[in-house]
């Protein structure tokens, strides 16, 4: 008897009896079934919009960054259980890695997104506010916040751990609780994922429910608050796209879908250069990693005509040295289609792209996969086609087999080759290999108006480089048109598509109330006590101190281009600074900075551990001989990201509005600078 | 014979025969009528991307900016041709004034946008960049590039010349060729608007197209470059949204629709409170401006229980001295509906709602519009509904009449308010009317979930608040749900819509080739010549100067110290500094900051005009006594404004990497100076 697998639902695991049975992708054997019990979506929907939401927002972006980097931690160190697992699905542990250590990388990677990007508490200030009046009462901005609803991710069957991971790990992070999908025919895996981390006791109750089998009626119960992402073929996603309610109800809705991503091989590169090797790996490492079950696979090779009998005697020669068959053998570099439902249909695919280009390698009947009972396994040889017309054929361009399937494609001139890429109808990710910034500078603008990513590869990049197939935490996954038209990952950008951005208007006083940032013309607190003497629970937004005068002479000028070493005309040549837009001599900017800090600085020790940066500097008004400045302190942003210094003092991070004004009260320079502050406890 | 409105397709007008007859909702007559001849939109589309792409991209972002800027300057001398027309659409002079120069002044903004905050050239650079790899030889950032498709903006009656303005400018500011589809019962007032930015012969041709009645087959021919948007009704946006060639292509599309917009009294204000007022006046302003007809207007108000009687008192008494009429007299203040069928479709929803609710104020049968012949005029009473148990009531929350309609609604406490506002399950705009902070505090972070712009309102504000109902250019129009989950406007945000965004890997060269900014890592070119002694035409990316060095002693410290007056313990005071983290006195980081400055300088009149700013300035590892400093310059940024100073000698904005480093080659301080460099011609 084989597993049954179980959905989790409302914090219980449901399903004990088994329905439609999954296979093991190396030898046909059951792995585990489904459950035949139905699932009550209203059910799943009230647990994560009371329980789960509650539970989340009872943390802050700071805190759940934590939980992030704790359940990456988890799950390193219970990788094996699910490597255990991922050999079912036709992976080698090298394809497992990508999906079991890239998903675990990627919590760690928003973990840090979170804990250095965004604010403590659960409202992004997305400013500068800035004024929308003349007398500075009135004011502008934008917020963003939790958007109170649930994200659904319904995924793909190629990556069962990452395909969630990377989706889970944002929305959380933004505070929303998830129902997960995976497809079935791997969920297995899947399954065994949410289950390690429900027992890690790191997951709120409710942030993440898992569902096995069909979605039953989820989308017609959800509403605008909530979020759909959607992974998998562009059909799939054209269909979940019209969904009456998500229609009715302008739920968002974030489609990444496969498409046929192609490298081109720039007409600089000769096949003496690095480079030209550079580019047979890399369609050759495209082509077998995960069997070519990517969606951001290279499916077309666009190669210079003069060179593409030599690119593919390379690749042909690379592709013979693959040995395909059972990931658990020492030799085998390339494992099995995730189903048989994948071999059937790759193998249909390349017959009708055959109609069109010649086959330059791949076993067809009769192909035999190393290995001890893998002739029920769904194996599928690596398949290089030619098309040496690829502008007269549309086939290429448009059938994508979603297997170890490539196409070399020959063009004349780069134009061409921009074209050819171009067929492609939006892609999620190409690459251009070649070792001329000219062309690259050229090609690219171009290219990226139909990619969600880019690569440019040469000698340069090679050893560091991640490759064309891979994703990446901080940059853009999701491209146009047949890609689906979404964005997923890209950094602090993912988080904000599971958050509400709403534009604020009001008066200095309220936008600063609502945003926990103070902006100028908002109400003060001075108060006896110097701010810088307070600790960072006791320092309020709109704490504020307006020094003491200081009047500049020229000695101020000559000392400090002594002290610098800076004697740049404007302040020591009288003759060429009056001929100069400023028509006098005037003190260093620099002098100002320092001049304010002397004014402002609170010497013996105290909270204020260290000036560790400053921004947004900007010299509004020269400073010169004869002229008096005074500044003005406030505190504009506090965040607490429950860190310690090396005394083990806890200390919060504080920022500062700085405005330097001279004798007739105008701003001279403004700027913010950074500080840690020491907490009391 | 009335005027026969013709399209613009293809760089000519096309009609001759009329079609379908608009009227004017003053007095019914007949102001112009629809052309009977069919567009062909394979020639508009082929016609804007060749034609419209082309003379685009030979444009830059800041030549874009400075266009809209000439356009706006040129629809404002024209304005009196527009407002003569706008009229007909019931509009008066008030209500024209959002519509004429609310477009024009969108424009306006538009060209600010483009000239401060975009760069010259055609690709966005949206950095930092950041290594992925530790050894320095592979990167990754997001570029943004121009979507080589058309947008087509498909419009509402209410705004005919804002309504194509405020989205044609930013997608014109990013490069996008236009078709511009007005709503029919309007499209006179669009066609003038169109006739007069073609006159002005600022249009860059095939820039703008303008379809006068049906879109055809429009839709049927866009591909995944392209991008619609739409504003209307939510039905309409979902038909549109659901349009097989728009999911099929993942065509980005853009919906801003009707909400039941709320406006919410806060508990803590009483009747003798100036805030009462406010709310009073808002909302009775809301109701007439357009006689109600504008997307973001106040439908529902939501009242403490214990005020709604003497809020509904105010408002009748205002609502009663409002005269309804023929806009040409002086005394009237609200005018007509745009057309009969909004004047039938508006009375139908009235007769709903007040099913569930009392009528307050409103004339119902008979009512009788100030002025001469308009007894066929599409005239509506203000209408004033209460509901006593907005819980219990749907229709409130879900019925929207479109015109001078608007519902009160009682509530016991915060809570309840804000469910109530969550209710209209989506808008585009709330206004929360309070006098105090803790309640924004506490309210806007909750309603913000379900609305695009939230406008607190006090006394503070009242003065410069630009109301409930405006949207303006900075700021994001749209809103979730039922709103239509768009985005329009917010700034730089709308420009942004109408590019591609790509993220982009390589060698730290290529990157900086790609995207015309220098980053670490990448190839520098150090010449004999400082580049501070070039001029901004000779001035590349990567030129670079490595400083001789400079020993830091105690003396420096001193002298600093004496200079700024900035005693801080860390820098004088040998026992705590000893008791800090750090360990050791420390040099200032000013005085890093400046004698670095003093290190790269160079003294003598020329190109460098001057430094006005310095960004993202990070003290990295502190400076001690006995350390050795220099500093590395590198040109990281051009941006050419085509700005002159104040001598008429024209100059850009360079923008330079510095980084400080120590006797070890460790980074001590990071940052970016700007400076403005003069050009030789």
């Amino acid at each position: 008897m084989t597993q049954i697998l179980q959905s989790f639902i409302g914090g219980r695991w449901l399903g004990a009896q088994g329905a439609q049975a999954l296979r093991s992708a190396i030898n046909g054997r059951p792995v585990a079934s489904t459950h035949a019990e139905e699932i009550d979506f209203g059910e799943a929907l009230a647990h994560a919009r009371t329980v789960g939401l509650a539970n989340l927002l009872a943390m802050d972006f700071q805190q759940r960054a934590q939980r992030l980097r704790a359940l990456s931690k988890y799950l390193a160190e219970h990788k094996e259980e699910l490597y255990a697992i991922s050999a079912h699905t036709g992976a080698t542990r090298a394809d497992s890695w990508i999906d079991i250590e890239g998903g675990a990388g990627t919590l760690a990677a928003y973990a840090g997104i979170g804990g250095n990007e965004l604010p403590s508490g659960n409202l992004v200030h997305e400013g500068p506010a800035m004024p929308l009046g003349k007398k500075g009462g009135f004011a502008g901005t934008h917020i963003l916040v939790p958007r109170r609803g649930v994200a659904v991710h319904i995924n793909a069957f190629n990556f069962p751990v990452w395909g969630l991971l990377e989706k889970w790990a944002p929305s959380f992070l933004a505070g929303m609780p998830c129902i997960g999908k995976p497809a079935t025919s791997t969920s297995y895996l899947t399954e065994a994922l949410v289950r390690l981390m429900h027992r890690s006791g790191l997951l709120p109750e409710g942030s993440l429910q898992l569902v096995i089998g069909s979605t039953g009626d989820l989308l017609d119960r959800l509403d605008g608050m909530d979020v759909v992402t959607f992974t998998g073929s562009a059909d799939t996603a054209a269909k979940l796209r019209v969904h009456p309610n998500v229609v009715r109800q302008s739920i968002p809705f974030n489609a990444e879908a496969d498409s046929l991503n192609c490298a081109i091989l720039a007409p600089d590169v000769s096949p003496d250069d690095e480079e030209f090797d550079l580019f047979v790996k890399e369609v050759a490492r495209e082509m077998t990693v995960k069997s070519g079950q990517k969606c951001t696979a290279i499916r077309r090779a666009i190669v210079p005509r003069q060179h593409v009998d030599a690119v593919a005697e390379k690749l042909r020669a690379r592709l013979a040295k693959t040995v395909v068959g059972d990931p658990a053998r020492e030799d085998v570099r390339m494992g099995a289609l995730a189903s048989h439902a994948q071999q059937a249909d790759v193998a249909e695919r390349v017959r009708l792209l055959m109609q069109g280009a010649e086959l330059v390698y791949g076993e067809r009947d009769g192909f035999a996969p190393q290995g001890e009972g893998v002739a029920e396994g769904a194996f599928f040889s690596p398949t290089l086609l030619l098309a040496r017309d690829p502008l007269g054929n549309d086939a290429v361009h448009d059938i994508e087999a979603f297997g170890p399937v490539s196409t070399l494609m020959a063009y004349d001139g780069l134009d061409e080759a921009l074209a050819l890429a171009a067929r492609g109808r939006g892609s999620l990710v190409g690459t251009l290999v070649t070792k001329d910034p000219a062309t690259a500078a050229r090609a690219i603008p171009i290219a990226a108006a139909h990619h969600g990513r880019l690569l440019v590869l040469d000698r340069e990049a090679a050893a560091e480089s991640t490759g064309h197939g891979s994703p990446l935490p901080f940059l853009k996954h999701g491209g146009p048109g047949r890609a689906g038209g979404g964005e997923e990952l890209g950094g602090l950008r993912a988080v904000k598509h599971y958050l509400q951005r709403a534009a604020l208007q009001g008066s200095p006083s309220m936008i600063a109330a609502v945003t926990g940032e103070y902006m100028r013309g908002a109400k003060l607190n001075e108060s006896e006590l110097h701010p810088f003497r307070k600790h960072f629970e006791d320092l309020a937004i709109g704490d504020s101190l307006l020094t003491h005068r200081r009047t500049v002479g020229e000695a101020d000028i000559v000392a400090f281009g002594g002290i610098s070493g800076d004697y740049f005309y404007m302040h020591f040549d009288e003759v060429a600074a009056k001929e100069s837009p400023f028509g006098k001599r005037i003190a260093h900017g620099y002098f100002v900075l320092s001049a304010a800090a002397g004014l402002f600085v609170s010497p013996a020790p105290g909270p204020v551990l260290a000036n560790y940066g400053l921004d947004t500097l900007r010299f509004v008004k020269p400073v010169g001989i004869g002229d008096t400045i005074r500044a003005r302190l406030t505190c504009k942003r506090k965040i607490d990201r429950n860190k310690k210094d090396a005394n083990g003092v806890g200390q919060g991070v504080v920022a500062w509005d700085v405005e330097v004004t001279n004798q007739d009260g105008d701003l001279v320079a403004s700027y913010d600078i950074l500080t840690l502050v020491a907490k009391k406890a």
